[in-house]
């Protein structure tokens, strides 16, 4: 075989691996989105054989062979084909230092881990979920060891949710971070005192009427994408024209709804805006979890909580929902979508106070894997950076170290992704306002062509051709830094920063 | 290998195919009821991917090795597994007479057909759509060259949708029924003078509400199924516990969602009543396309449309539209769900007039494949045949020839099953009033547990153990006939047949 038959079986294994994932995701999507009851047990073994199949086309010899090949000789290749090889290279080496016994066991005790948390998480039960947790953390450390790191074993975790990103660069970014924030946050806090949910009753079929509408404006085309819903709000590709995206409604608030719907129309974006030649190759695949969350989080909060959306927010709201919209005007808008509040559930949690949970979870992640801390002792230590982060101390588990599904079910490594995305998009949005000087007199009239044009040139449509740690020094100049997002939570939110006063 | 690592190769391999079938019934369900339009070029691209896996499963040498041996020691297996490995084979031997090369080409010109059936029945364009559908005709005709037959080459096409049947043997059955209704439609139908569509507005919601309430009164289980809207009625089975169906609805008139979802239903009782430990495996599959339409109809029109079931329709239908119920009482519910009217469109068809459809069409699709008739002359032919049969001429081509998506998409033998049906369930039917003496009684009760009980009895729990022929042999004592449901007809409707006068 030549290089270009080493390139064709690359190209070919890789759209049959693209496909079998679209199918994979819609028996995922459909399984939490309209599929009944009883079928679980006979999805289950569905999606397990499509995982299967995946697996078995990406371990190929004769696949591995040829990305192989191609790796020895990028110099005769073209600039994409370079990055494709590379990526999946990358990913290969890893899944090939994993043995086949070994991703059995991580694949069973997280299956276990993701059940038992369900069973008992409603009672606080952490004493029936610590041994497979305890197992869990096991695996991650052997993890870390079978994939190798050259300066912390965190690394190997991080690396696969965050490819290139080291703990020695994001550790001091979100901790001295997280540090900013602990001094502001009790002025910020203060000023939202008093402020509770939005009054009124709010109708579902409404709240989905408006999100529609609202993701319909800010660019999410529907022939292309739907909005179900769901316990927990989600974006999944199923394919080629065909992202969709899911919320969860409460009749008594229409926010977590409406932010729902925002943020996974930000994720859906980015999928849409990857270039559609390229689809199924790392050219045509998101950078990293961090710099997908900068999309989702940047339409979410850095637009969709700014002061000149409550102007758009407050018109489109007005039509659904006339009578609250009456005795709620745009400041109080602003008040309710944007109150800062130091508590204990992160998905729950503001903009501001975001940064805070995460390195908790980072620190605790750090100290598991390199063995400074049990599973025994882990809700305390919880609870201790918890107090220290947030001042704030959980009363159940269930609201404390048993929150997120992430350990229990076998992510270990994916949270700095969710806060890194808040300092990706904003280093890109102040450079995208120097390009878009109008910016809010856009936002206002709810227009926001300019704003997803300027994300597609300049995020989506590189794919994975650059690094999370390039792309961005590419957009501003800059390496990630951290300053920028403390400095836009101060300005945003009006106060001067004990250091820098 | 011996027989037992035969067996399991056998099992091991249906096991991945019933997989795959469930995965392909997902698409295909999602492309009709959810997906985003513009998606349907990269759905079409997982679909084709899917049937290409299922067929290399199916086609794979050691599997077809193992299917061999084991059907040269039938005599050294159990019950099941006999009967297993004949369908199996009888299945591989079809598929080994037919080259790739032609089922590639089947597939293209099917695929060709349908696109351009679609563009061109609204026009009623036949010349445009000529050519692909002469290609069709031609393609059945070399099939039944390929496959082989002892006595008629239609046999080799309706062996595919009706196994184990001749045109020997259905020819006269549904030519001889055709003979006596055609008798009595006149006298029939003149009852029916003057009855319209029932006069109303249905809010499609309410509709949606009642099909479900009906269909889980027959004994539809919503914890293993959905009833979903889509252009045209019906059911899919997606795997283990997860049959799906679906209806379409009219605004002005409540009757075609409702017997659209009673018929689909009475198919989905017959996928969830097969024995769940045989799924994937003959013993687990419906015995034919007729067998599967003695379900369906069974519930639409031999309980669906009776005397009794109008008792408890009226009960239901005065809960969800008390307005219109009030001015309709039950005999009213019976003559619109009932009306019989010689017309043009089968899908629309009364269940006195449906066979004169069938019938047409078969004698249509006997004479293409023998060649006594070319598709150049079929549009006349097919009015010939309808004048004759229901003394109804088409004013435009999409209402005659044009109407049905079958031929145009490569199905040639498909329709006596949808006949073959009535004949079936009208011989059940008389059995199963022996054993429930009571059962108008129930039915108006709404209670129809023994019935299906009946069915899973004595249809649905034995999967393909028993051939069409045999199955209603060993049900009723009798060979197939169609003087049941000729009785069964004019006893329904009040008139006594010319030749029994």
């Amino acid at each position: 075989m030549n290089l270009t038959d080493h390139k064709k079986k690359l190209y070919d294994q890789l759209s049959e691996i693209h496909t079998l994932r679209g199918i994979d995701a819609l028996l995922g999507w459909d399984q939490q989105v309209y599929m009944p009851p009883k079928a679980s047990e006979g999805r289950a073994a569905q999606i397990e054989y499509v995982s299967l199949l995946t697996h078995r086309r990406f371990t190929e010899p004769e696949f591995i062979e040829s990305v192989d090949v191609l790796a020895e000789n990028l110099d005769q290749l073209s600039d994409d084909d370079r990055v494709n090889v590379r990526e999946v290279k990358r990913a290969l080496d890893r899944q090939r230092k994993l043995p086949d016994d070994f991703v059995a066991e991580k694949a069973r005790a997280s299956a276990i881990g993701y059940d038992t948390w369900v069973k008992t998480r409603p009672s606080s039960d952490f004493e029936a979920v610590k041994p497979v947790l305890a197992q869990i953390v096991d695996i991650a450390r052997r993890e870390t060891d079978l994939v190798g790191y050259t300066e912390h074993p965190y690394d190997a975790l991080l690396d696969a949710f965050e490819p290139y990103s080291k703990l020695s660069a994001v550790k001091p970014l979100l901790t001295g971070l997280a540090e900013r924030l602990r001094a502001i946050i009790p002025e910020i806090a203060a000023d939202f005192e008093g402020i509770g949910d939005p009054e009124g009753a709010y109708d579902e079929s409404r709240q989905y009427a408006m999100g529609r509408e609202i993701a319909s404006d800010l660019g999410y085309d529907f022939q292309s994408g739907r909005l179900d819903k769901t316990a927990h709000p989600f974006m999944t590709t199923i394919g080629r024209n065909d992202v969709r995206i899911t919320t969860r409604y409460f009749e008594d608030n229409f926010l977590p709804a409406l932010y729902g719907v925002i943020h996974e129309t930000g994720h859906a974006l980015y999928e849409l805006g990857l270039p559609p030649d390229r689809l199924g190759t790392p050219c045509g695949e998101p950078v990293s979890m961090g710099v997908h969350e900068s999309q989702s989080r940047l339409w979410e909060n850095l637009i969709g909580r700014r002061c000149s959306f409550m102007e758009y927010l407050h018109r489109v709201f007005s039509k659904h929902f006339p009578e609250a919209a009456a005795s709620m005007d745009e400041n109080g808008l602003w008040m309710h979508a944007n109150k800062v509040k130091p508590d204990l559930i992160r998905v729950e949690a503001d903009e501001v106070t975001y940064t805070q949970h995460i390195v908790v979870r980072m620190l605790l992640e750090e100290a598991l894997v390199s063995g400074s801390l049990q599973v025994d002792t882990l809700p305390e230590a919880w609870d201790d950076l918890y107090e220290t982060y947030l001042g704030v101390r959980s009363p159940t588990l269930k609201d404390g170290v048993m929150q997120d599904v992430h350990w229990f079910s076998g992510a270990i490594g994916y949270f700095p992704s969710y806060a890194l995305g808040n300092l990706y998009n904003s280093m890109m949005l102040q450079t995208a306002q120097k390009a878009i000087p109008d910016m809010d007199e856009q936002i206002a009239r709810g227009d926001f062509s300019q704003i997803l044009a300027w994300t597609r040139k300049n995020v989506h449509e590189h794919g994975m051709r650059f690094t999370g740690p390039d792309l961005i020094k590419r957009i501003t100049g800059r390496d990630l830094e951290s300053d920028t997002f403390a400095e836009y939570v101060a300005e945003k939110f009006g106060v001067t920063e004990p250091q820098r006063r």
